[in-house]
């Protein structure tokens, strides 16, 4: 399994915007939407060995996480408006503990500590950052999760949190990339490994 | 120079489509906005290398090619709406010749072969097509145009026309992967690479 975890630190995490505003009014939001169409999309495909944890940090009942399950999930579209309903109706529905919004989308208020907490046990956590170890020599494990950033770097406690827990520290260059681009581009680079 | 031209086969050729609809309405054109992002976004940065062209083959006035240049861009978003105003704008604009519609977009009613012809001179032509030669070991120029489809394959005319004009056929491996995918992928291999 490939899981990525995006830290959306102003994403809206109560549904309070409009869909013709995910960039503006959402808080960035569209930055994540596409990273969930870099996870899952292939083409006429969607990879069910993927999940997507979106963390939204935003007003006004911060934290939420929107989690993606590719094996289970329907209606999901790769445009970022499609995308940006689904996340909006699990924000509608969620409150307390663990809810399924729709098919494959579930919603909790699950933080950042929350979601690594969750997952560490499942297989190596991966921090992408620039000034890691090239991912072309790193060693990847198949249960994988890469955690991100949205726009904005890791804060220094959530950097923190994160190195608590994981010494693998991966960069895919010198260049510093959108967080979607990241994920297509591990998502590529594993599909040349054999595990 | 990178250089990438999507052909769109039923993105529409005139703004007839709203900016809530790019994924019904405009004949997917959600497909090559998400093109433009991946060819030119970098965080915080625009590649000023490169260069897209979009080639609208959809009603209602076919064909028609919005070209972006990364050097001059301004008012370049990444989120697709905001992408698809500046298509939508350089189509009201547009007609016979070559018309600039904003800083860095420009509109003509050129066709496929008609870029084709105009970009042979400037360097290499790639044909990005899962069967052919993995990416990894193919010698790139730094002067090279990538030739994509949109959501479709290239119709056999088109694919016969590409063929004429190279004989480099690039694989990015057996996942057939989304255009803008694609895109990622190659941007990340180019910026490996020492020119």
């Amino acid at each position: 399994m490939r899981r990525f975890v995006i830290v959306g630190h102003k994403a809206h995490s109560t549904a309070d915007f409009k869909l013709d505003d995910l960039a503006g009014g959402a808080g960035r939001l569209d930055v994540l939407l596409r990273c969930v169409n870099s996870a899952f999309f292939l083409s006429h495909n969607i990879r069910t060995d993927a999940e997507v944890y979106l963390v939204l940090l935003g007003p006004e009942a911060p934290p939420r996480t929107v989690r993606f399950l590719g094996s289970e999930v329907r209606y999901l579209n790769p445009d970022e408006r499609s995308t940006g309903a689904l996340v909006r109706n699990a924000l509608l529905k969620g409150g307390k503990g663990l809810i399924k919004s729709s098919p494959g989308v579930y919603v909790s208020d699950q933080s950042f500590h929350d979601v690594l907490q969750e997952l560490a046990p499942k297989g190596q956590i991966v921090y992408l950052r620039e000034n890691g170890v090239a991912i072309r020599d790193k060693e990847l494990q198949k249960d994988v999760t890469f955690v991100l950033s949205d726009h904005k770097d890791l804060t220094p406690e959530e950097e923190a949190e994160l190195e608590s827990m994981t010494k693998d520290v991966v960069s895919l260059g010198p260049i510093s990339y959108h967080a979607d681009h990241c994920i297509t581009i591990v998502n590529h680079e594993m599909d040349t490994r054999t595990f």
